[in-house]
């Protein structure tokens, strides 16, 4: 959380409406040949990020898939499928697709399942970077099921004492749906802090707090211009936020047979041709499946009500995982959804080259 | 991990034979009227924490759950029995008896259904203390499927920036099988420190690291003695520790239908003769139903491999999660498991009163 990418003090920030940027994004994947279920999938996820405030997720992201869809990394138009099934779970094959359109299919399949054996589990081979996990598990809850959602990345966490880039920042995300009300949200890298963190802090010359990255020899640093790595949650009990990331890795990469972190092209690497092997993993619950669906609504509600309204410390608030989402969600329905100058630069150039309207006036 | 209670210093620790001690268990249990299956669930998950080290779910609990039996809290003849069945989920009552028994039985069904489905999920409901998360989710690599196990308990732990009890220290262990090798093993509270660690500062006089403990306004405080709650895994970043201890929370005791942390009773509160409402969650995957065996077995085996010899911190060491705890049960099975000195004067008050021979001599 708090992983919005905040622009270096003094540069002006552009918003635009919610309804434009959607739009330009799925024009802009139709103009490079991006299928409608890829574009759609790319977009909503972008959104989400977007929408909630998790602008490292968002559509800034846009440019950087245009890049590696054009370079042949993301295939456009993929054959996305299940291709092993046993009971409540399956392999799907995102066929080297956008990782968004894998992980929404995914999770529509282990819908399904949790429908029918009120648990349902979904490997993904064969992926590409995947955005935001909340978005997947969000799904989930709009259709009254709780979910899981992890995936690996190239890897730029080091071990508890260790010296090597060894996990990716790997997501863990779960949600449970409320009725009438937002969903319980949790979405968190198993990193102390996200990398952009460390960008925006060397950007602004400011220093990081202690224990959350380190130099090539694994030692803390708090100067951004020195990390190398970065630390797992938890400082002097990082081993517990290793072990969470070891969660998310063997989840995502060993039961989809797909690459471990430190075996990843970097995302942001000269190679944009390669597809980068990812895998992910998804899972999903149906509640009335273990009590009624009025005992868990009402365990539910009782958690979130005793947690909104606990005491604080001073000065301080309580919040249930997502509230920060949602109130930037509504401040977003009005304001608009913040580009950065290389987002909005990016996004013009977009439209020129495509001969699309930005969602921004030029 | 590091949950080892360690005497104060100056005072003689007594090692006991692991076959000693295990006996005199059983022979305990038997000794007060409990059923054989009970005897031995509570007795195998004890070992697991004196075997490996973790001393705080170790046979230090034998004598707190002899009070409980006697005073009627726990069931010493329960009718654990699969209440509620969908697909390839179920609902287990454990009818107030030992935690550990309902665990067992849980994990045992998970594991069928996860045969048969490719994963298998059960809530536990009417349940107690089931001391160490780890003991189930191993279990299950034994038999080659790979396993989470989570539970709740009375609330100990503030959430971030609050100043309540709210969680108990909720543990998530999950655990892979490694062919050949000991499984991978993560088995973590998601409280920043265990509470046994506050209280093992006290006795010594020592400072608490910073951020692991508030006193009762919610405020951080390094002074064991003044510890009212501790803090969630994660420091700056608490929040991510808290909504772990959430995610606990809720597949425990909202998919159970039981008592959130807040509404459960002291685990040693005056009142012995009241079952607590306990939950808790356990959930198995057979890693064939998503790849081939072949392939799981070399991406595990890759993962735990290039982690162990992956380059450390200068002076300390790097271990997969479990690794601390399979050298500790190496040690033990020669040099016997450690009686601090209230075990040992407990073991000696249960020998004399039910005509037992001790695991030591007298």
């Amino acid at each position: 959380m708090n992983s919005s990418l905040k622009p270096p003090t003094g540069e002006a920030v552009l918003h635009a409406s919610i309804d434009a940027v959607d739009r330009f994004c799925r024009e802009v994947f139709a103009a490079i040949g991006a299928d409608e279920a890829t574009a759609d999938a790319a977009t909503r996820a972008m959104m989400h990020g977007s929408r909630l405030g998790v602008d490292s997720h968002g559509v800034r992201l846009l440019d950087h898939y245009v890049k590696v869809m054009n370079g042949g990394r993301v295939n456009r138009t993929p054959d996305v499928r299940i291709v092993q099934s046993f009971g409540a779970v399956a392999s799907l094959d995102a066929d080297h697709g956008h990782g968004a359109l894998g992980a929404y299919r995914a999770m529509d399949h282990a819908i399904e399942l949790a429908d029918k054996f009120g648990i349902g589990a979904v490997s993904i081979r064969n992926s590409s970077h995947f955005g935001p996990a909340g978005a997947y598990v969000m799904e989930a809850t709009r259709r009254g099921f709780a979910a899981l959602a992890v995936c690996n990345s190239d890897s730029f966490v080091r071990l508890h004492d260790g010296a090597m880039r060894f996990h990716g920042t790997n997501p863990i995300s779960f949600a449970v749906p409320v009725t009438g009300d937002n969903p319980w949200l949790l979405d968190m890298a198993t990193s102390a802090v996200p990398y952009n963190r460390v960008q925006l802090y060397r950007s602004l010359g400011v220093q990081l707090p202690e224990g959350v990255a380190s130099e090539a020899d694994g030692r803390d640093t708090r100067d951004p211009s020195l990390v190398e790595m970065l630390a797992p949650v938890g400082g002097e009990f990082g081993f517990k936020g290793a072990g969470l990331g070891g969660f998310a890795e063997i989840l995502s990469a060993v039961f989809s047979g797909m690459k471990l972190s430190f075996d990843i092209l970097p995302m942001n690497g000269a190679d944009i041709s390669t597809p980068r092997g990812l895998g992910a993993f998804v899972l999903a619950l149906k509640p009335g499946a273990f009590v009624s669906e009025e005992i868990f609504q009402a365990g539910i509600k009782r958690y979130v009500e005793v947690l909104r309204s606990s005491p604080a410390r001073e000065g301080m608030t309580v919040m249930a995982p997502g509230d920060r989402e949602w109130r930037v969600a509504r401040e977003r329905e009005q304001s608009g959804v913040p580009l950065d100058p290389a987002t909005r630069d990016a996004f013009a150039v977009l439209a020129k080259e495509h001969r699309l309207t930005p969602p921004f006036s030029l």
